[in-house]
């Protein structure tokens, strides 16, 4: 049987650590403006990487936003990663007829491959011994499928928001694992980099814990410094996690 | 990226390698005479615990067909075996209802802990080095996770029948996960014991690779023996079918 701590808020013994990923497992800046940088020598583009990665990234939840209000039916998170590369290519004023299709998919399928922080798979190693861990993520099984193997993530199970068929922070993206697995809500806790994902997991039910993801944003960053709640644990990495759940 | 071996059926490269559970990676007969042995003995039960299982599992492809064919809503596998459970006890003639109804819940979930068989593990583990390793069961997640943590089993990722919603040999249940692995149907290969699972993925356009499970049955067995068409691979075992996938 998995699991052991007691979460204070749910009163539930946890069996389940799911993780989100984007941001608290893997460092998506990093990979993407490496990515980007690659692209843009190979096709004589002038961009800055980094900037290019803040601006990819920040279409990502204005896109989800249409899905999850019912602007528009379910699409994966691959399609939306795809869509909003047009998009920052023409507000940077490239002309993205210029590039063959193929090339700009490939460009899009850099979010499959993104380097783990230097925490992750240790922490989520000494985890797996005493609970369940999978991700809890936008991303797409496909997706999630391809980095783990990338990245070496020993997760139990996938279960991408294709399965779910939900973005977070509807509650159905949280409370739908826990039917998959058998478990009442309470028995998941959510590991996240970011307050507004463990407020969602929280409304819905789950255990909740912070992990402090500073660089996340580059150098500038100004958002999830610090818990912005009293999540039932608060961890400096996913191995800091492991200690204190054990 | 996974996979290599082509597939002269499909004609696809085979990038995923998914497993029949039941029987093909997993002996279930010894498993559950195992633990009908102990509840009878701890409940003064005059069982013949392989004929006991035997029974069990004979009721496994009728229930199912039911979901099927329509008969009735789905409903996970996990209910279908306790409510298989009370149709053999109360056909070999024992009270139902002298029982707790925890005890016999426990003991259905006695098919969430069966045994892999000896080569299972060795040759997943070496099959997931170059293919995406996975179940392809009418299992359901939480039942296949359950048996993967106690059992070693290391797949890649578990889509249970209940997120397809669909029992083999509806075809469903085969194309839908290349759907969430972004495959097409002909790059994943079915790894069954059983012929007509086999036919089923045929059907469904998947390669396909037979495992001899010759004790599957007991001594009695007298289906599945050998391959009953020309199957892409055939196999004495996993490791066998890891040898042959290089």
């Amino acid at each position: 049987m998995a699991g052991g701590y007691v979460s204070a808020s749910t009163g539930k013994a946890v069996r389940a650590v799911l993780f989100d990923v984007f941001g608290t497992v893997v460092d998506w800046r990093s990979g993407i403006a490496a990515a980007v940088r690659e692209f843009a020598s190979g096709h004589g583009l002038d961009a800055d990487p980094e900037a290019f990665a803040d601006q990819w990234r920040g279409q990502y939840v204005p896109s989800m936003r249409r899905v999850r209000e019912g602007g528009r039916p379910f699409v994966t998170l691959d399609v939306l990663h795809r869509e909003n590369l047009d998009e920052v290519l023409a507000a940077t004023g490239v002309d993205v007829a210029s590039f063959g299709a193929g090339e700009l998919d490939g460009l899009a399928r850099a979010w499959r491959f993104l380097p783990p922080w230097p925490d992750s798979v240790a922490g989520i190693t000494q985890i797996k011994k005493a609970y369940i861990v999978g991700p809890l993520s936008n991303g797409n099984t496909g997706l999630l499928l391809d980095m783990a193997r990338a990245g070496g993530l020993p997760w139990d199970l996938i279960l991408g928001s294709d399965v779910t068929r939900a973005y977070k922070p509807d509650p159905i993206a949280y409370q739908k694992p826990a039917e998959f697995l058998g478990l009442d809500p309470g028995e998941i806790m959510l590991a996240a980099a970011h307050n507004g994902d463990l407020a969602g997991a929280r409304a819905a039910g789950l255990a909740t814990a912070f992990i402090a993801r500073p660089h996340e944003g580059g150098p500038g960053q100004d958002a999830n410094l610090a818990p912005a709640a009293d999540w039932d644990l608060i961890a400096s990495s996913i191995t800091d996690l492991a200690s204190q759940l054990q």
